[in-house]
């Protein structure tokens, strides 16, 4: 996402990583991490966000097969590199706090690879709008998530996200691929539309699977009950932000 | 390649990057660029070195797949992502000097794909021992392509070899596989003499296509005879180096 799109995407979200820059209500990482199911909870989210980077960058690299020409095929690495590098600094933190980065992932690997296995693009347009939308949805995540954490992990967090921003080569693409042949949009509004269904189901596996992780998610640190409804409303909120998406591209969702 | 390796590897190869540092003998891009087939030779060595660095990215995230654990598949995206820093490295100069990376990369998509199709690693192993070989030869060649070129293109050419040094990993792995099964050590010798063998046909193929990019790495800028002795000498240290190497590595060559 470029910044531009970003403070679009931003509108009606609630927090934006704006706001978010120095103090956080429940403290920094020395804090908070005396608290053992808050430090489960953040470890699993670490291992979620390094493997669905991971994750990400193979998928990159493995569509830029589809690429019609060099500059298309070198665009899509360069977005696998990005998410590499994500993964680099999620990695280097778990290593940073102690815990085996590995270990950290493989409760997600299933979730993560299910959702690839089932969203394997058919062709060049497919695989773009899968990277436009996994980078949009990640980073729709990514803010929900910041708000509720320890400073120092949110820092973290937000700063991964800062470097995206590679997404906008994939808009564009798409766009001019729809006006010149109206049908296409058809498609790949349906395309969309199973995207988000898949990441919908893989992520309430996750969060039926991954007590801690998800009451961080829904109440923050300080709140032990979990909430269905908050749930439902954090996912609607990601929802809707994609459904404005879908349709700034020209696509209805 | 780390930098201990590097300098084991520079004995016996006459010119290695250390002695390489300011002058040029035929002065810099602005001088050289005037001789027209100079500047053809350079826009054709800027050419094959960014296609193949594009291509070892997606080769090594695909053989990626191929890892045993998600540590392991990690190094090998990281060192993909090493390969398209130096792709974005080699395409920026392309594009300062006025030329479309997409044209100057299109002579050598051909030989540089038959040399990957050959050389599809069947297991993990022999996907490493290519990472290393692949990585080495280019550092090789870069070396010995560095000391023919005008200064501003000598910089950024061994400016991309400095950022290398992600195939220790390699080394480390493949060593340890041979002390488990020393049977692993036949297989793996074959491997690498026959990717050499083929890196050394696809060679041999652009000297024989591209008259401009063959007179530059055997004679420099100055030299217009053809002469193929000198490439052979040339094709001659680089195997030499490879041999060294493999040896080091446990793998008779």
């Amino acid at each position: 996402m470029q910044k531009s799109e970003n403070s679009e995407r931003s509108e009606g979200q609630g927090a934006g990583a704006e706001q978010v820059a120095s103090e956080s209500p429940i403290g920094d990482w020395g804090r908070c991490s005396a608290d053992a199911q808050y430090r489960e909870a953040v470890v699993d989210l670490l291992g979620a966000l390094a493997y669905g980077e991971l994750s990400a960058f193979e998928r990159l690299a493995e569509d830029a097969k589809l690429a019609p020409g060099l500059e298309e095929k070198a665009a899509l690495a360069g977005m696998a590199t990005a998410e590499f590098g994500h993964y680099q600094i999620l990695h280097d933190r778990l290593v940073e706090i102690g815990v085996e980065p590995s270990e950290a992932m493989q409760p997600f690997r299933d979730p993560v690879d299910s959702f690839h296995r089932m969203t394997a693009p058919s062709d060049w347009l497919e695989g773009l709008v899968k990277a436009y939308v996994g980078d949009a949805i990640a980073v729709d995540f990514y803010r929900e998530v910041a708000i509720r954490l320890d400073s120092d992990t949110r820092d973290l967090v937000l700063g991964v996200m800062a470097d995206t921003g590679h997404a906008e080569f994939a808009v564009g693409q798409v766009r001019r691929a729809i006006e010149e042949d109206p049908r296409v949009g058809g498609r790949l509004a349906l395309w969309g539309r199973r995207l988000m269904g898949e990441a919908l189901s893989q992520a309430q596996r996750v969060v039926a699977d991954r007590d801690a992780l998800s009451n961080m998610l829904i109440g923050g640190a300080e709140v032990q009950g979990f909430d269905l409804v908050e749930v439902g409303k954090m996912f609607n909120r990601i929802t809707e932000a994609h459904t404005k998406r879908m349709a700034a591209l020209g696509l209805a969702s």
